[in-house]
């Protein structure tokens, strides 16, 4: 394959600069192969700096946090609370009792269902979706729904794997301010889209309704300002940024999250307990209850200091040189359809495909054993995969350590799929 | 202080083999003393082995789990399965499908508050718990109330600091098979107090009503054996045992968990999605929605592995003889008030204790200057300090690696407090 200095050109980020800092990048896979890791959609790799973080807190000052009146409690608390104003200003939040941390994305739109969505949502009131969000954005809806007896609608995709905004128009007009929320991805897990996030929560905030915004594929890749978005909710996981498993963040409007009921019960929540009931505490304590993922916060914050100082914007135009190489490579495979926009500017940096006659999970096994990881399957995204008729998809997903050379790789060993799973009888033939 | 051979000689664990295990334990805290760490009831210190094996996942074979078709995701969930089985072993369960990880003990009795009760408790039926319950065993039930109307009852204590059995006995007398379900600690995490787990398991069954044991204070200190026990469920956390931040465990009887609702909905808890509906996957995937704590649950194993090479017998003899020995030395201090049993054979490694004109932190922090780590306040357990007539409570609590040279600093150190704090014109008095 020929270079294309075009797109080569446009990267203002040279992974080879990063690549030593993230130690699982020199390892191989089974077959002896060197990892090309572009699963990163799924989950990032840490670099020394956040797997060093996390062991200097256990190794020097770790203790439980806040009501401890001890050397150690007080610099994990002072360590902890840095962190969540590390997240505020990477947010852009108005006020770092605004980001909230919990277990993960599941965990905070979870949260959100069961507070707001209990105390403001009725048996006659509907919850807009979009049909490419992640199960974590529609089953807590549909649990709601059980609940409250409310209806989940789904904004409707258009050729081109974006949202079909006519549709989009229609489910306002015809539901009005029946439709209490909005919750939607702001990239696309599968698809890559990214969504026109600001646009869509004026459109919302017309009609009165409140909106959640799933940033764990853009949190990662591309700048986020929640006070630009204005929406409500905002929310990410640590996995998905070079941070911890075990986190993740819950971004909320203040006056929105002092007027919600808390979530789960327990120490720090509380204000008072007697053996009649409870108060509870002030933002943000309200909405963690129990040990907090402590050492998790010092770990996601020193990747949010990592990624800050690569630059978003860096990382993102990274991404589309890498998006875009992909896109062309993978053209010229016969058979092969991209799902999602064409065109690799209106994506983050994820592309998934599919062939008519060739499982997802074949190709997979077959990139693996060219050291290549990449996810198969409905990607938790099943309505999305009913939608577009098929049940399953290729994904590769991109970050900000992986190289023109690997997205070239790849393209090499799925060209080589079609030659390996070729029909019998069918004449072999070998890419362009 | 002169040594009691009488006690030390019960010890079969010597601590400072250990010791170098911790590196934390080598510091000194801001005053410039070494450290002596008695906190271990708000959460513990960690091992190299649990902290290398976080960074070895990390850098060495991490991604996410489930569902991936790649090296590195199958190595991930080989190992994270294998730490559920860890689990399972460690706490004789039956099946490790009855192994669910969560987020900490917090979000573990939550869970079964918001499932198992919503589904099974009505206005007309009552939850039991006893007067020295932690919050997080106390609000998630008060949350219950106000969803469904129950009412929930408190066992009171008798004056040595355990249950009353003959009140206990009259609220199974009067609420008979309305009381749904007894929650209930199996250590305090104040007084220190162990209970009758088994036979109050046993007489919640008599009167068919479901039995949840907070292990948190617990599981990291003494053998447990949930068959034995034969509670419904069985909650502690990663962080109290040396384990990492961000996990807990809620061990589940498999008939039970099979019967209930999912709790957060999400990617991998599901068998399919639709703009419908959903169905729920089988355990223990159906209560592990989104990604779960990947490496807090490798750290876990690491901790289980260490603890269990020490001996949780080991463990806890040792434990009772540092409580002894600090029993004895702050019996001589005039004014100590121990609260809860005075026998330390009724105890676990805990110590709190009060004095009528000295405040808990004025002690916390006069301890602090001289390296010594304790907790004051009302230790997540208000009812309890209201109760007995105070309002807050200074707090030692032990582990592996103490020392009895440590306990008698400690001593030492809390004798000195009286001279310091001693009201104006009182004669000052050495401890004996």
């Amino acid at each position: 394959m020929t270079e294309s200095p075009s797109s080569l050109s446009k990267s203002v980020l040279n992974p080879t600069l990063y690549r030593p800092d993230f130690p699982i990048l020199g390892r191989q896979t089974n077959s002896g192969a060197p990892l090309v890791f572009l699963d990163n959609g799924a989950s990032t790799q840490r670099p020394h700096a956040v797997i060093d973080a996390m062991s200097e807190c256990y190794s020097k000052y770790y203790a439980n946090v806040h009501r401890g009146i001890h050397t150690l409690s007080e610099e994990s608390t002072d360590r902890y609370e840095q962190a969540r104003r590390t997240v505020a200003r990477f947010l852009n939040a108005a006020s770092e009792v605004e980001v909230l941390f919990t277990a993960g994305t599941t965990a905070a739109i979870n949260t959100v269902a069961r507070t707001w969505g209990d105390q403001n949502v009725g048996p006659d009131d509907y919850i807009l979706l979009t049909m490419m969000e992640h199960h974590a954005n529609i089953v807590p809806w549909h649990q709601l729904s059980e609940r409250t007896g409310c209806k989940v609608l789904f904004a409707k995709l258009n050729s081109e794997g974006q949202v079909d905004q006519e549709h989009l128009d229609s489910l306002w007009q015809q539901y009005g301010q029946q439709i209490k929320m909005f919750a939607f991805t702001a990239v696309s897990n599968v698809l890559g889209t990214i969504t026109p996030v600001a646009a869509w929560v004026q459109q919302a905030q017309q009609h009165g309704a409140a909106t959640l915004v799933d940033a764990a594929q853009a949190a990662p890749h591309m700048a986020i300002d929640v006070r630009q978005w204005d929406a409500d909710f905002v929310i990410f996981s640590g996995h998905k940024l070079c941070g911890p498993t075990g986190i993740g963040v819950l971004y909320g409007r203040e006056s929105i999250l002092d007027a919600m009921p808390p979530f789960l019960g327990g120490g720090a929540m509380i204000n008072t307990v007697t053996t009649e009931g409870f108060t509870t505490a002030a933002l943000p304590d309200k909405f963690e209850a129990g040990t907090p993922p402590i050492v998790e916060a010092i770990g996601l914050e020193a990747a949010i200091d990592y990624i800050s100082a690569v630059g978003l914007e860096a990382i993102h135009d990274h991404e589309q040189v890498l998006t875009r190489r992909a896109h062309e490579g993978l053209a010229g495979i016969e058979g092969l359809t991209i799902l999602g926009p064409q065109d690799p500017a209106l994506k983050g940096g994820i592309v998934s495909f599919v062939f008519p006659h060739i499982h997802a999970h074949d190709i997979a096994q077959w990139l693996d054993t060219r050291g290549i990881a990449v996810r198969a399957g409905h990607h938790c995204a099943m309505p999305l995969h009913k939608d577009l008729g098929i049940s399953a998809s290729s994904r590769a997903s991109f970050y900000l350590y992986n190289t023109v050379e690997e997205v070239d790789s790849f393209v090499q060993a799925v060209s080589e799929v079609t030659q390996k799973f070729a029909p019998t009888g069918r004449k072999r033939r070998r890419r362009k």
